[in-house]
C-alpha cells in the first residue's frame, strides 16, 4: 500500500516537504499519498498577508502576524533556497532586504515550477489527531470550511509544519483593564500608519520589538518607548526612541516603568513573543517547549522520538529559515522514504541530548549560527539537498549584525553575495526609510527617480 | 449509576442550568453528578470583562466581546431573574439600564448564594466531544490549561451553553487590505476613548451598530459613520452622526457607498454579528443556524431532536435574556431528572416546525418579543421556575423601543417597574451621557454631587 503523509500547513515548511517529495519523484521515486491541510485559502502561510486579526471568517485563529510594510529583517543571502535561486526568479539581481510581497512571490515560484499545489487541501483545519498503536496509524479529523464538514482520515505519517509565530504570549499587566487606548499584541498589528502622531509602548527586546518600534516610527509615530525585562537592545536609536526598563504597571494612560519613571502612552504593543502551540494534538505527541534552538525531544531537530512516525518542521528558535527548513523537509522526506534508518529511541534521545548540551554551552550570538549552521549541515549531508557554503552564510550572518549594530534605520540598504550563485545584490532604488510603498510593483519598478516617494500618511 | 451532566460555559446559560439543580436538590432532588467546563479563569461569561482581544494567555480564542462603558441596552426589569431580584441583590431600588459591572454582580449574588461554584472547573475548554451510540454516552475531551494537561471524560448528558456572541462573523470588502487605519470587527472593540478624535465607520445597523458608535459619540469620536445593507436605523442620531448605504470600497483611507458618496475614515468597525460556532462538536451534533427567534433541530427550543441527550441554551436571537435561559435551564433540568417526558422524534421536529412557522409568519417587532414572551411561558409553565407576568415585561419592551425612538442618546435615563418586586426603578444620579466612569462604586455612590463628573478623557 502506499504510504499515506499528512502535511499540516502550507507556508514555507509546509511547501519545502511539497517540494522535497516532488523533487524525489522526479527522479524516479514513488510518490506517496499525500495530503497537506491549509488553513487559510491560500499558501505561503504567514506570507500571505491578512488584513484580518484575530478569528477569521471561519471563527478559526487567524495565522498571520505579518503586518503591512514588512521588509525582510535578515539578508535573503541567509534564507535563499539551494535549489531555487533569487537569480531564477526574478532574472535580475535585487537587493538584499526585499519587502514581504517579494519573498511571497519568491516562495510561490519554486512551487508553482514544482506543480504541487494539487495536493493541498485550502480553507482545511485539522482539528485533532489520534494515533492508534494497532495498526500504528493517525487518524486525522479535519474541517473542511469550503464544504461545510467535518471529516476523518487515515494516514501513515504526520508532519506538523504550521510553524510557531501564529499564537501570541500575551503577558497582562496591572491596570490594562483600565488603560484607555489600544493594547494589542505583534501578532494583531498589521499597519503602522494606524500609530502615526502616536505615543507608542513597545513590550519586549526582541525581533518584534525592534522591527515594529522601526515601522511605527518610519510611518510617523511621535515617539516609541521599548520596555526591555532584562536588558536594552541597545541601538542607535533615532530621535524620539527611547528604552526604559521594564514596565511594572498602568495608570490611566500613564506608563510606570521599574526605574519609577513614568510616561504617557497611546497604545502598547505587546512585543513578547509566541507559544509553540499545536491544539490538534494529544499530549503524548505535543512538543513543548520555548523559542530555542535545540527543543528536545525531536530527533536531529524533526522525528518526534516517542514516535517517530509524527514530524516537526521549523521549531527551533530561526537564524537560518526558508533553507533550514528545506534541510529539515529532505531529511523527513528520506526518513518517510526509508532511505534513512532511524537508530533505537535510546540512542535517538542520547543523540538529541548530545546537542541540547551544545546549545547550552553557547554563549557569543555568532556561536548561535555557526551551531544553527552545523545542525544544517548535518541534515544535508545525509539527503540530496544541494550543498551549499554554511560558512559563507555565517560571515552574512556577522555582517548584518554589525550592520544594525551600526545603524539600525539603515542597514537594509546594506548588500551582499548570494552564496548560492554568486550573485552581488544591487542597492534597492529607494532608501528603506523612504521607500513607503512596499509593493512588488514598486520594489520591481527599475529606476529610481528622484523624488518620486509616495506619501502614504493619511490627509489630515 | 448517578446521571453525569457536563454544562459546556459558566456565563449566564450555564449558570442557570447549575442554579435549576440546586434549586431541585435544595428541594429534595438527587444532585447529578455535574461538571461545568469553564474556558475563562472567571464565571460570567460575556460579562467577565477582559482587556484582551484574539487569542487569550492559553492560545484560545478570546470569548468575551464585552466592552469598557457597557450599560445595559435594554431596561434591567426585561431580564430579571425571577428567583433572585434585583432588590435582593442591591437592597434597595437601582436605575433601569445598569452598567456592565452592576449586572455581573447581580448575576454572581444569585450563584454565590447558591454555592454552585464548586461544580466549576475553570481554565478548561472543551476541545471534543464524541457520542457512543453503544453505551449511550458522550466523551468529552478537555484541556485543563491550570495544569497543563488533557483528558478525557464520560456523561450521560451535555448542556450546551457557550453562548453565540463570541464568534465574529467578519465580512470583507474591498481595499481592505490597504486600508491604513485600523479593522476590527466589534468582538475586538474594548474602549471607545481609544477612537476618540477619530472618524469612525460602523459597518451595521443592529445593536451593535447603535451601541458602539454610541459609545464613540460619548466618549469624543469626531464623526460616527454608520452604512447599512438594508435600512438605515432611523434614529434622531446627533450632530456629528449620520448613516450612509452599504459601504463598497475603501480606497486608501476613504470609504466609498453605495449612493456614491465617499468619506475619509480614521477606523473601521464591523458590527456585523456573530456565528453559532461549536468548533468542539462533530457534525452530527452541531445547530447550525443564523440568528433567529426559532432556529431549527432544537425540540422546545433547547432539546437536540436528533440525540435527546444534548442540549443547547440560549440559542435563540434574544429579545429576554436572563430569565429565557432560567426557563430553558429549569425546563432541561426537568427533562434530565426524568420530571418531563419526550414524545418521539417526529413529534419533537413537529413541534418545533410549528413554532417555526409562526416565527415566519412574525411581521411586528411588538409580535417577535411577544413571541418569545410566549416561548418562555410555556416552558415555564412545564416546571417549578416562579410564574411571572409576560405580559408586563412586553409592556416594558414596548416602552424600551418608544423611549429609543424618542432620544436614542436619553433612553437609558428612563425608568421602569420591577415585573417581579413592583418596585419602581430610580433614575441614575448621573444622566448616561454624562456618567463617563461605568464602575460599580461609582454607579452605587448614593447622592449626585452636582458638576461631580469624573472626566476620563486623556490629557493631551
Amino acid at each position: 500500500m502506499t504510504t499515506r503523509v499528512a502535511i499540516i500547513g502550507a507556508g514555507p515548511s509546509g511547501l519545502a516537504q511539497l517540494r522535497a517529495f516532488q523533487s524525489a519523484h522526479a527522479k524516479g521515486a514513488a510518490m506517496p499519498e499525500i495530503v497537506c491541510f491549509e488553513k487559510q485559502a491560500d499558501w505561503g502561510g504567514m506570507w500571505n498577508y491578512t488584513w484580518r486579526t484575530g478569528l477569521d471568517q471561519h471563527g478559526e485563529p487567524v495565522h498571520g502576524s505579518m503586518y503591512r510594510y514588512l521588509w525582510s529583517n535578515g539578508p535573503k543571502e541567509c534564507l535563499e533556497f539551494a535549489d531555487y535561486s533569487f537569480d531564477e526568479h526574478f532574472g535580475r539581481p535585487i537587493s538584499s532586504y526585499p519587502p514581504r510581497e517579494v519573498l511571497w512571490d519568491y516562495i510561490q515560484g519554486r512551487v508553482k515550477k514544482a506543480d504541487v499545489r494539487q495536493y493541498i487541501r485550502f480553507d482545511t483545519v485539522v482539528k485533532d489527531v489520534r494515533f492508534d498503536s494497532a495498526s500504528r496509524t493517525f487518524t486525522l479529523t479535519a474541517h473542511d470550511y469550503a464544504n461545510g464538514q467535518r471529516y476523518e482520515q487515515v494516514f501513515d505519517y504526520v508532519v506538523v509544519a504550521s510553524g510557531h509565530f501564529s499564537t501570541p504570549q500575551v503577558p497582562s499587566f496591572p491596570g490594562f483593564e483600565r488603560f484607555s487606548g489600544r493594547i494589542l499584541h505583534a501578532h494583531d498589528f498589521r499597519d503602522a500608519l494606524e500609530f502615526a502622531g502616536k505615543d507608542v509602548l513597545i513590550i519586549g527586546s526582541s525581533y518584534s520589538a525592534e522591527d515594529i518600534g522601526s515601522q511605527c516610527y518610519k510611518y510617523g509615530a511621535r515617539s516609541i518607548t521599548s520596555a526591555y525585562r532584562t536588558q536594552p537592545m541597545g541601538y542607535k536609536w533615532p530621535k524620539g526612541w527611547e528604552e526604559r526598563p521594564q514596565l511594572q504597571r498602568v495608570d490611566g494612560d500613564r506608563a510606570h516603568f521599574a526605574d519609577g519613571s513614568s510616561k504617557r502612552v497611546d497604545a502598547i504593543i505587546l512585543c513578547t513573543g509566541y507559544q509553540h502551540h499545536f491544539p490538534f494534538l494529544p499530549d503524548d505527541l505535543t512538543l513543548r517547549t520555548g523559542n530555542r534552538l535545540w527543543p528536545l525531544g525531536l530527533y536531529q531537530g524533526v522525528v518526534w522520538e516517542a514516535n517517530p512516525q509524527l514530524m516537526y518542521l521549523g521549531m527551533q528558535d530561526l537564524w537560518y529559515s526558508f533553507n533550514l527548513f528545506d534541510a529539515q523537509a529532505w531529511f523527513v522526506r528520506d526518513v518517510i522514504l526509508g532511505r534513512i534508518a532511524l537508530p533505537d529511541p535510546a540512542a535517538m534521545r542520547a543523540d538529541s541530548e548530545h546537542w541540547r548540551a551544545e546549545e547550552e554551552a553557547l554563549q557569543t550570538t555568532a556561536s548561535m549560527y555557526e551551531f544553527q549552521g552545523s545542525y544544517i549541515a548535518r541534515l544535508i549531508e545525509q539527503t540530496d539537498y544541494p550543498r551549499f557554503d554554511i560558512d559563507a552564510v555565517n560571515r552574512i550572518f556577522l555582517k548584518w549584525k554589525n550592520d544594525k549594530k551600526h545603524d539600525i534605520m539603515g542597514y537594509r540598504d546594506r548588500s551582499y553575495r548570494s552564496v548560492m550563485t554568486g550573485t552581488a545584490s544591487v542597492p534597492h532604488h529607494t532608501r528603506w526609510i523612504k521607500a513607503l510603498d512596499d509593493s512588488l510593483e514598486e520594489y520591481l519598478r527599475e529606476t529610481a527617480e528622484p523624488g518620486d516617494v509616495k506619501v502614504l500618511r493619511p490627509e489630515r
